[in-house]
């Protein structure tokens, strides 16, 4: 894989850093900045990301390096940066503390006692005031993010709407406890919650239940329901479904997958709606 | 096994019938309800009951024979029935149809589209209508239900309080929705939230994240919260724990369980506080 050339020099091809958690959708949302003609500097963080995104410039730090971090990027002029892609959840002495992290431990411990939203909106801080402005995988990819209304083939029944306007609700409520991303409910029925385990994980849990005949449905049942936290700032932490999502749903024998529009983000979209098609679920975004 | 003797021929010695859900926890009822002097009369459900329930006085009957359960209880004048135990929630077309139910089938049937809360609610209207009133294991058996305060040797710490408060505000939440009876919670961070799959599945989920590493924790965290959803008829359904519980939640690297006082039933209850002790973990009564 090359490095895609560099944009025109225009205001939009100021140089983009983006923060690359697990997996390849970093390297899509650099694919699309790239298009956009934004010059795209990865950071990867080393036992989080991964190898490929040195096919762009890139910089590789540990957790808690933050001051080779803000070093990389004044040395560039790099003054926007977006995180993307899912990050383990590191204990604070985990940290690879360098000086421009000691510089700053009081906040860091700080905020470590938070949720992972609160962790989020504390580091955010932390670039905001060196003068990194945190910009959303969705301003720069608004491609990847849901649309409302139905994505793929399936239509959906009337009972798939109310359950997914139960299941909006219920992860409304779980908002006020910094939880709550993602829910499956079946017939007004909450089957599954997902919490710190993680949607695939979740869905691989209904997917148990069918086997084992703790859920005895016959035939689908069941819509997965993903929205953001009430609050939850999207620049930092968007929820998102890929193709491993549509599988799992699958696998769970679900009718369909539900994402708050324009705040879920697609990774490989069209595969994703491709992918449902030929299960025969549905796919569509619900305004909230 | 033999049957234990009828109590003495009082007001109290009234039969009791016990509809029995998996597991020995019914047995444990019926003994108690027998040491009080009642004369248990037990109700085993094909395929959900086990087969030591034929100790006492018993009949067997299909999910959906109502018929010949209600003649079983008024051919013995019968007029208190307990539900105890857990019971795999039926789907409609599994139910074997007899008279009784026929008579019953609109009834039935707009009940099945609730939720388990509204199933069991359901239920238990039809029940009374026939004159057959329902009480709980808490009623007949009262040293099984949780008390306030500390039930083990090892102590809260101020952050365990914290986090079971966090935990009682998060499932109150979710009473709303006709779920989540059981959650973990540490240091303010919800790690996993119970619906449809139970609580030692939901145990083993936290035990697995310990080992993957996808949570990081040193040492022991988190606190395993139970309480029954708000207005929650604890008659027809009261949540419960038992010594696997607590083993769920010593492999999970838990610092300890929390109990809504007066609301939760304790199978085992010497048993539990003995494992308790030994994993290290705190068991403890809260009020709510």
């Amino acid at each position: 894989m090359s490095a895609p050339a560099a944009g025109p020099a225009d205001a939009t091809s100021a140089p983009l850093a983006i923060l690359c958690g697990a997996g390849a959708f970093p390297l899509e949302v650099a694919a699309d900045a790239a298009h956009a003609g934004r010059a795209p500097f990865l950071i990867g963080v080393v036992g989080s990301s991964d190898a490929s995104i040195e096919a762009y410039p890139h910089v590789w730090v540990r957790m808690g390096e933050i001051g080779k971090l803000f070093a990389a990027l004044k040395e560039r002029g790099i003054v926007e940066m977006a995180m993307v892609g899912a990050m383990t959840r590191p204990e604070l002495s985990d940290l690879r503390i360098d000086w421009g992290a000691v510089r700053r431990a009081a906040e860091i411990a700080q905020i470590f006692r938070r949720g992972d939203n609160g962790l989020l909106v504390g580091l955010a801080a932390i670039f905001e005031r060196e003068g990194v402005r945190i910009v959303g995988a969705h301003d720069i990819a608004p491609r990847l993010v849901a649309p409302a209304g139905r994505l793929g083939a399936r239509s959906l029944a009337a009972e798939d709407e109310a359950d997914i306007a139960f299941g909006a609700g219920l992860l409304r409520a779980l908002s006020d406890f910094d939880a709550g991303q993602c829910a499956v409910v079946a017939a007004g029925r909450v089957l599954a919650i997902e919490a710190a385990e993680g949607t695939d994980a979740m869905l691989a849990r209904v997917a148990d239940m069918r086997r084992s005949g703790r859920l005895r449905h016959k035939g689908p049942a069941g819509v997965l329901v993903k929205a953001p936290k009430r609050g939850q700032d999207l620049r930092l932490d968007m929820p998102a479904i890929g193709p491993d999502t549509v599988s799992g749903a699958a696998k769970a024998q679900l009718r369909g997958l539900a994402l708050a529009a324009g705040a879920v983000l697609m990774v490989e979209r069209d595969r994703c709606v491709r992918e449902a098609d030929a299960a025969g679920l549905f796919l569509a975004g619900f305004s909230t």
